[in-house]
């Protein structure tokens, strides 16, 4: 099995990125960039453990830690599913516009394209939710690390909706095309609304402004 | 010399990001978004190098390159430089509060805490400048990876502010402390503003809306 990229070093990666190849490129950027928000909400999830402060929520916390580890494997997983789909969708490009194979190939690849990032953002919502709780319940000592969590969480759901949009607006199938931007839509004015809203919490505690 | 943490793989970055270690926190994670924000903005130019349409900004799109190159590096030392800085900031809080070295000590931690995101932030201005230019004279068929750079190195920046402020709030010398806000502030104001617009027209050109 191919080394998965979550296992090249940041570096490599990073330089991968940069480099003029197709994959990763910004829905991978945005996986990796999602797995850092998250883990930034367990960091002050393990930092709040065992502290007497924190002891009523201890429990939740616990919950929290399991919820956001279990987040953080899915987004760094998807850094790969995010590249597996793009082979298909870059030889489908590759057809000869007249070939009458051509539509059929290139719909399913446009539509295959756009599952991992709808899968990322959803999973960045998931890891807003958790920031957000982490935001009442973890150590206020960590504050700034809450709202790093929460800036980086929405610049991978946006990042993420733009690898969204780019294949739906080639869709056939313009009910399908719909049926997903209005879930990627509704995700957005949620969660970066949620995001904006503990980030002014934190500049707030830190600032003495929002 | 012990190993770069840019030389971690990236799940291990983000499992050590999770952990209850200070380091890597924010700060370092602000470095890595904002090298990977920088890196999308080198991959739009090294595919539009050599295609015919673009053949007029072949020498800017090489010198942006270069300059995005180094800010690239620069941004993953930062995560280190951020690191080193901890240590003796972590020290000086745990410093009796009654003994007498201890303002001077912690003065000085503080300050030096505050330069590693500073130095993060000026490098996400520089980024947030190379990818407005990109957006002008990269390839259109990579649009979407020049919005993913700008909402990457906008959080980036914002992050790190994070990590100014909360260190920049315990300054006893207050003149110091104004100084290095004002140019947080001031770039805050500015780069958000044009990251934000990069994002709009990027949006713009792939939805047909802002």
């Amino acid at each position: 099995m191919a080394k998965k990229m979550s296992e090249t070093t940041c570096e490599d990666f990073v330089g991968a990125l940069a480099a003029k190849t197709s994959v990763p490129g910004g829905g991978g950027a945005s996986a990796l960039v999602g797995a850092i928000g998250v883990a930034l909400c367990s960091m002050v999830g393990n930092f709040t453990l065992g502290r007497k402060k924190y002891a009523h929520f201890e429990a939740d916390v616990n919950r929290m830690l399991g919820e956001g580890e279990s987040i953080q494997k899915d987004l760094l997983a998807l850094i790969d599913e995010d590249a597996k789909a793009f082979e298909p969708l870059s030889k489908a490009y590759a057809i000869p516009k007249d070939d009458p194979k051509r539509e059929v190939i290139m719909e399913k690849a446009l539509m295959d394209a756009s599952m991992a990032p709808l899968n990322i953002m959803r999973k960045c919502c998931e890891a807003i939710d958790l920031l957000e709780e982490m935001l009442e319940k973890g150590s206020v000592m960590l504050i700034s690390d809450v709202g790093c969590g929460a800036l980086f969480a929405k610049a991978a759901l946006l990042g993420a909706s733009l690898n969204i949009y780019i294949n739906t607006k080639s869709f056939s199938n313009r009910a399908e095309a719909e049926k997903i931007e209005a879930e990627v839509t509704a995700m957005i004015e949620s969660y970066t609304k949620k995001a904006d809203q503990i980030a002014a919490a934190v500049s707030l505690k830190i600032r003495g402004e929002a």
